[in-house]
């Protein structure tokens, strides 16, 4: 031991603060969480389970991001960065942008983030007041909730459904549009769903929010990932929105934390000094790693495997609907499908307990999603491949049987 | 263009909101940015500026951890982790307090988090309400201010003095205490004075903050880099406390973006669930990389770097004392010396201004870390070598002479 170990006498510890500040009470938790914990406890005694409840793709680190981050980390100088982040990326970003949207974005506007979900914090962190509400789709994916209650804010879901495919349209902006709203969330592809947003349902949703005097928060953490039509970006529309992406999905990048938030040009202030203060910057590593996300090379590859995600997609989507589950709408991006097992259960939480525990597959309870219809539904992630999917449906098939 | 583009007339922008949350306001600049920004366009013009405004030692990463990155980074499977971080992490953290610290904490209490900036979100996220204060020293890191800005909170900044090490008492905590009082910060070794708190006035502050029913956080982020005494550690008096470290300083790792927060038992379910929510997880390669810092080889590397620290300190404060500087108390930790330029000037912040013009010497003035006597201190960071320190004086003396 090197130090000296104090005697000192303990003092009472009664009075002591352990009452958690009330956002902490505000954030809903996972569900899925208890889920998990029950699969590992089940693989540890030998159960083979097959996980379709993560929102991460099998695949791994494509090499030539792999092979950036290993020459980046050899020269040992893994040194903090810029607070918005290194400014070759933030151009390769502006040019992907231009390449694949048709849009300009001065880089400036673009800040290096941990994460979508650092990009969530800098942005409702810079515009949320306690108190604010954003309005936001029923499902959604429950972070994206819970970021507004960490800021004292809160997010006025509304339920949306198949005919707008499960996503908010301009006339529910304007219908539910009150003095608290800063303003609105659309996800597309969405998680839990996988579905897009129209494109002329996107246009009007962004002009009902500015024409509101509101802010339009665009996350497009799943672009890249579309099987039919690609997806638009808000910033086609109006460059007054905040776009939230991320390496994660599209790129192949989870583990490396690494995303990025797009601010109209007189939120770039702000963002860079909250950006300093509560990060630092990104991690640097994963910054130079990202830098060869763009490479022909890289893309070739990723083109590969959305092919993949098509196949296993339009596989999983039949086998579903010939077990009885029931998919209004066929999703067109992300890796999920939000299937309605009302066939079969009106409590799709013990549902998915139960499917668990008898065949070890595991899904996501729609509850982690919302409240809207969300006793009937289930979320598939097909992040795992053909063999685990069909070993799935054989045990699903089984089980509603 | 991969995309089509829509001709989608503009919308009026006129009521567009681009009013920041009022906790950006609350938030402090890092005045020192202006002067880097002036460093660099001086850079960029050839001149050779020496930077001592730096909170990042030169070092390179060291060569295991380096190695375990790469080891894991070439499986090409850099994969989401647990929100609290990789268990074998977690339980070498533990090792490590039990054999430096002689104290025993549960790994469960141990978060791992996106640098020491990412257990502070988590710290005061979860204890802190809107409209709470947390008392800190008045000199102390900016950042620490603003994280309890982020969440509506405030700090109360005590000025202290050289009597008591620039750090909080006891006394003062008793005295000040109030209603809205969350909890007490301390930083040791602290930024920007570099001095250690001392033991009794450590047991003292944790023993009045907890009878007062409040948190105390304990800021160790220097630890390991201490020239003459070892730091004690918070834990060592109280498991009630909440410690804030960081792979960052002692273990050179700042661009990796990878620390700690060690919470009190019955904050683990809360610190986890936040961090679930607003991280997802810690760079998953930084993890696997920092496994190998407790390594005794890496160790004894880190040992080096520690006295090479211990030389510029002895040179910095000795020349700095030679030219005319007050440094009423020896630094023993960190990488830094807090001066007193009184001799020079009544206005530190003109001074460093004027120092980086006309001998491109970078420090940073007293004003980014408080009020009290802010206006005659500099804090000058031996983050650099000893030749560049040398060439620093040369600059300096012919400055002030």
């Amino acid at each position: 031991m090197r130090f000296a170990n104090f005697s000192l006498d303990k003092h009472p510890l009664a009075l002591m603060n352990v009452k958690p500040a009330d956002r902490v009470n505000a954030i809903t938790p996972f569900y899925v969480m208890e889920l998990l914990r029950q699969a590992r406890i089940m693989e540890t005694a030998g159960r083979r389970v097959i996980h379709m409840e993560i929102g991460e793709p099998d695949f791994p680190t494509p090499k030539a991001i792999i092979n950036a981050a290993l020459k980046h980390i050899e020269t040992g100088q893994v040194k903090y960065t810029p607070a918005a982040g290194l400014p070759e990326l933030r151009q390769k970003i502006a040019g992907f942008y231009r390449q694949r949207y048709g849009v300009d974005i001065d880089p400036r506007r673009i800040l290096i983030t941990p994460g979508a979900s650092g990009a969530f914090l800098l942005a409702f962190g810079i515009s949320l007041n306690p108190g604010d509400t954003i309005m936001m789709a029923d499902p959604c994916y429950p972070c994206n909730r819970n970021f507004a209650s960490l800021f004292g804010g809160h997010a006025m879901t509304l339920p949306v459904s198949a005919e707008n495919q499960y996503q908010l349209t301009a006339g529910q902006i304007r219908l539910h549009w009150g003095e608290t709203c800063t303003g609105v969330l659309v996800a597309s592809p969405a998680n839990p769903t996988g579905t897009l947003i129209a494109d002329e349902q996107l246009a009007q949703a962004v002009a009902a929010t500015e024409e509101l005097g509101g802010i339009f928060f665009s996350d497009e953490i799943y672009h890249g990932l579309t099987y039919g039509r690609p997806a638009v970006s808000a910033l086609q529309f109006s460059d007054q929105v905040f776009v939230v992406n991320s390496f994660s999905k599209y790129f192949g990048m989870t583990g490396w934390r690494i995303g990025w938030l797009v601010v109209p040009e007189p939120w770039v202030g702000a963002a860079e000094k909250l950006a300093q203060n509560i990060f630092i910057a990104t991690s640097t590593h994963s910054q130079f790693a990202a830098l060869s996300a763009f490479e022909p090379e890289t893309l070739a590859e990723l083109e590969l495997r959305r092919k993949q995600l098509a196949r296993r997609r339009d596989y999983l989507y039949q086998q579903l609907l010939r077990l009885g589950f029931k998919i209004p709408i066929k999703p067109e991006g992300a890796f999920y499908i939000y299937a309605d097992g009302s066939n079969f259960t009106h409590d799709s939480f013990q549902f998915a307990w139960d499917l668990l525990d008898k065949e070890a597959v595991a899904v996501t309870p729609g509850k982690d999603f919302g409240v809207h219809d969300a006793q009937y539904a289930l979320r598939f992630a097909y992040t795992t491949s053909m063999a685990n999917l069909a070993e799935a449906v054989r045990r699903l098939e089984r089980f509603v049987s």
